[in-house]
């Protein structure tokens, strides 16, 4: 069963444990964003651990270098999932996942920016990656002409485990579900919502019929 | 004549003024590298820039998406300088670029993942970038066969105002400083160095001469 996973885009940590607490009953994965993480540092990452600690969170760290010393800096802070960039090396992705046998946890390698999504999924599966999420970031929803239905149509055919985050709501969750994802990613489509714990149920309770 | 830019790849916010401290009368600009920003969040570049008012402060965002937005937190935290992945797409650079303007600061787009380097710079420059950060990773200089040579040949063809990441040091800085950059980038030369500020004043005298 797909797991369903809150990615957090607000500023303050506070504010994050704030929501995270109204759509946890909902949740599987908490997500610290890179602007979360940028402006809190590691700290958030623990005090949100610390909040949740039956919960899986994963610091969208969007490592281009040194990935073996930024992966342990998550790990340590308490993080379960941290991700790497699709677009960096694979020594870089090859450090992270060093540091996630180390510690028990797990590698996510996001595909932004990558031009061959499912070629370098199967590769970063391949280098030890626990899953790969196929990404259209904020600004390239924003551009004219994006549609979720590409991430959609390369998770059917990966055929290796996959997440799918830009674009995942009430329109687009049924899709995502029936192509097989491990994970379906949800931001605005949560914290963005009027009233973000029923728009978390609402959304699990398709990714569980 | 070309600047010089020390990267700081400590953890702590206070072992990395400390070292700041030590070398900067020979410095032009201060790089939070990318792990410090993750380990200190935006309270390290308000630090930093507290302590050192009157040097140019960059911070090593290495920004993949949501471009105005991250830019935006590092220039209001008191940086002079963002960087911003060359792999992203267009709209994140010019997003980055959009914060810039309304700052009065600058963008740099740091080439790691391109695979050509000097196409990306032009087109970076074209989007309103101050500069372009040629460079290699710290996990990309640990490969077998890596030369900093490469990258100081690009420099001398580029033809747009670039720096040089990656190997800079005392054996290679005549050459960097030949290839027509506007800034050299020095990390693990300076900060791994016996005597830090010794070895920043030897840079910065080549720079210089």
């Amino acid at each position: 069963m797909a797991k369903l996973q809150v990615a957090i885009d607000l500023l303050k940590i506070e504010d994050a444990i704030a929501l995270a607490k109204k759509v946890a009953p909902y949740i599987d994965i908490i997500e610290l964003g890179t602007p979360l993480i940028k402006s809190e540092g590691l700290s958030g990452i623990r005090k949100m651990k610390d909040a949740f600690p039956d919960k899986l969170v994963l610091a969208d760290f969007k490592t281009a270098d040194a990935g073996e010393l930024e992966a342990n800096m998550a790990f340590g802070a308490g993080a379960d999932y941290v991700t790497i960039l699709g677009t960096t090396g694979d020594s870089t992705i090859a450090g992270a996942v060093k540091a996630a046998k180390e510690h028990g946890k797990g590698v996510v390698v996001d595909t932004i920016g990558v031009k061959d999504r499912v070629k370098r999924a199967k590769e970063a599966i391949a280098l030890g990656a626990a899953f790969v999420e196929l990404h259209a970031g904020l600004d390239e929803q924003a551009e004219e002409g994006y549609s979720i239905q590409v991430l959609i149509d390369e998770a059917a055919r990966a055929g290796v485990p996959v997440s799918i985050a830009g674009g995942v709501n009430m329109n687009s969750i049924a899709a995502v579900k029936q192509s097989g994802v491990v994970v379906a990613v949800a931001g605005a489509a949560i914290y963005g919502a009027e009233n973000p714990a029923e728009a978390a149920k609402a959304l699990k309770e398709i990714l569980n019929a």
